[in-house]
């Protein structure tokens, strides 16, 4: 695995690097580790090469590439932050990566209309220092420190989305290149349109195949005026499972809840030398004005111990909270902690609330009898948990085990009328669930892309085959 | 106005009318009284007729009728039940009216995943009786006792959308009957997913272009151990609006805040008999627990009060509520009521939140000097309102006079970043004011509605011209 194949695709001209040139300057790379940083993601998809990089700083330059790539047959495959875990930006046709990361401006921050307007290569984190001191936050937090513009491909969630939605909800309008070189916006700024085609929502989780996405308008939130944690451990799965779903049933406006199963508990402990009860923990915060929050607290603490939970440590103190979310988002790299040298495979399913229980324990169940270390985790507000197989790249019989394990975990998922991504994206990872889950629904994809992007160049052979 | 006329279209041939006839029996319709009722809206539109109405009872019947129109290329126009008012469902090429009142079974409701699926001729009313004794809700409200379908085509808000969203985010999955025949699912029941495109949000505001809904999976929510009402004047429109700015600002969950200016309080006093200052007015709605209801309402009250309001009052007896509300919803009657024998025209724009009160206060000056009355009303948490334009129709320069205040307001409101409609649609009216506000994206849409509906047989002539 993650070995660098060089691919087959044949060298670009001579006019076309050119062209390139003339667009892009110094800003434009054909050495093999540049190229090789936007060949691949986190997880444990092979490697593979774009021909050129490129790092566009606006949107008239990736307008121009677009053109020159349409005139040259040469494919397109936008780099946001390569936080991706489903191979959605592995260059499987070569062609040239278009790395956003230096469009990185926040263009605008409009306080009394609660939105901002940034370029696509910001970080999620960095928007956030950024909108600190006007009392604001942009909630959607996948984890890793992605790009909003990579977010928005891939339709990104996280721990906030059982309150605050996904970015199908946070985006108000997008600019995107089209694969035939226009420049437009999805939409205004209003918080609502009934105003023809929904082109946002069908840009967002498109992952790349039907526009680049340079500028992203974001509705904001303002800053609680409290935000309080808990952290309480259960002997069940589904003690865990139903404390959150009588709580959401009860109205209470979870701001996060996270689900961690023993083995994640034990990675998290290990990693950030912590000693939490070894067990299934659910992370919790809250937000609101004092009186309610603490009022939030009570009900979710009396809930949770009606089932089987242990002591609901909970705390307003920030150090606290810092500590516990910062556990939280390095449990990715905790689980790979628990195999020095081993690579992740981190996958994810979402299933009606009514059945996650049952399917996270059924889930518990294969994994206790596997040959591979994995942990469980997962936005149980939503009905979306992880599995992240911890894999030796040595042993290819490793691969082969996850592989048999991530077919029972997305099979089962599917029965239940769940889906084979709940935040992840399909990109090369699952493309057979995907047609799966929706039969001929994906043929209707596949009108939709070829109408758009009749060439297939735009990151092509990602979601599904033409 | 609403002259019946007949279309030039050619009259159904035999066979066409015979293979209806075996699929629907006595549901197929060709008397000009039940063409007539498919003609129009309740609003200002020309009424057409279709050729002939059909009323299916489940989605093989739709799938059948589909092949046959294709077969002998005829338009399709569903209609659920004729509230929209942009001329959504008048039958412009005539062909076939699918009235998908009788698709009115509620299939499933699950209380533990917070959903239920409905058949697409089900109204909201209905749904929300079935729900009432599973404690349980569905919290769209556009005002109009519409469909569930019609509501997903053309992407209905209203009253509650402030704290529980449209249409977009109501809906987790459809089923739909495509224009090559197929009948497919956009989606499974889990809550979010990154499954591929976006099909579920595309068919929603696609107003049938796209397919016909038979089915939707709707999110519910557990109904607020306390709902609490609350009426505020305010001399100034600008410290309505302010109110609620600073409210949501504050992160106060508004369920519902309506604004209705003096001249709608004057119409709603004489329609419902009430006796309210004729002055702008705010109607809210507080959902939570009983401290946090009345902590919500201290925080509004005290906001209310800096910003100009008058006498806060506030109830949590259903009965004042049911009163207040019936006359919120009357609202259009009411307008209509100011003029006896008068037609209706409602249009909507939605600005950015902070541009909202300078919208409504300059549309309300030239509503001021207007030769027609004209009512205000809106969704003010959303920053989306609605003005009445209230015709004789005997009188065309009334139409004139409507074309010209209207183009003026939705001219305004694109000016400000806003959009041309928020949760009316396009239909037939808004058609060119669509291409100002989002120019080539639109032809983005063109290209998805002839990949889908090559024929242009699905609603032809809506949203946008081919």
């Amino acid at each position: 695995m993650a070995s660098l194949v060089q691919k087959a695709h044949p060298p670009l001209g001579g006019e076309f690097t050119d062209g390139l040139r003339a667009i892009f300057g110094d800003r434009l790379h054909f050495g093999e580790a540049v190229r090789a940083q936007h060949g691949g993601s986190e997880s444990h998809f092979e490697t593979m090469l774009p021909d050129a990089v490129v790092f566009p700083h606006k949107t008239e330059e990736v307008v121009a590439l677009v053109k020159l790539c349409q005139q040259y047959q040469i494919p397109v495959v936008p780099f946001g932050a390569g936080t991706s875990v489903e191979g959605n930006i592995t260059p499987i046709a070569g062609g040239v990566s278009v790395d956003l990361s230096e469009m990185n401006q926040i263009l605008s921050v409009n306080p009394e209309d609660l939105d901002c307007t940034v370029q696509a290569g910001v970080r999620r984190e960095e928007l956030n220092e950024h909108l600190r001191d006007l009392g604001l936050f942009f909630p959607i937090d996948p984890g890793a420190n992605a790009t909003i513009g990579g977010m928005a491909s891939t339709r990104a969630s996280g721990t906030n989305a059982v309150r605050y939605g996904t970015m199908r909800e946070a985006i108000l309008s997008l600019r995107v290149v089209t694969p035939d070189g226009r420049d437009i916006r999805t939409s205004g700024r209003a918080r609502k349109s009934a105003a023809g085609y929904d082109i946002t929502r069908l840009m967002i989780g498109a992952e790349g195949t039907l526009g680049i996405i340079t500028e992203i308008t974001l509705r904001l939130h303002g800053i609680p005026e409290v935000i309080s944690s808990a952290v309480c451990s259960f002997e069940s799965i589904a003690g865990g499972v139903d404390t959150v779903v009588q709580s959401i049933q009860m109205g209470v406006p979870l701001a996060r809840v996270e689900i961690l199963d023993d083995m994640q508990m034990k990675a998290v402990n290990l990693w950030s030398k912590l000693d939490y009860p070894e067990l299934t923990t659910l992370f919790f915060e809250f937000h609101g004005t004092e009186a309610y929050v603490a009022e939030q607290v009570e009900i979710v603490r009396d809930i949770a111990a009606d089932n089987g939970g242990g002591d609901f440590h909970w705390s307003n103190l920030p150090e606290e909270r810092t500590k516990l979310w910062r556990a939280r988002h390095e449990a990715y790299y905790a689980a790979l902690g628990l195999r020095p040298g081993s690579v992740g495979w981190p996958t994810d399913v979402c299933v009606p609330m009514g059945r996650l229980a049952e399917c996270i324990s059924a889930t518990k169940e294969d994994l206790g009898t596997a040959s591979i270390p994995a942990t469980i985790l997962g936005h149980v507000g939503d009905g979306n948990f992880h599995v992240i197989f911890v894999l030796d790249p040595d042993r290819p019989e490793d691969l082969t085990e996850a592989e048999r394990l991530n077919a029972r975990l997305v099979g089962r998922a599917l029965e239940m009328g769940g889906t084979c991504t709940g935040e992840h994206g399909i990109g090369l990872g699952k493309q057979d669930w995907l047609v799966r889950e929706l039969g001929d629904t994906v043929d209707l994809m596949r009108m939709v892309k070829r109408a758009i992007d009749p060439n297939n160049l735009f990151n092509p052979g990602k979601i599904f085959t033409l």
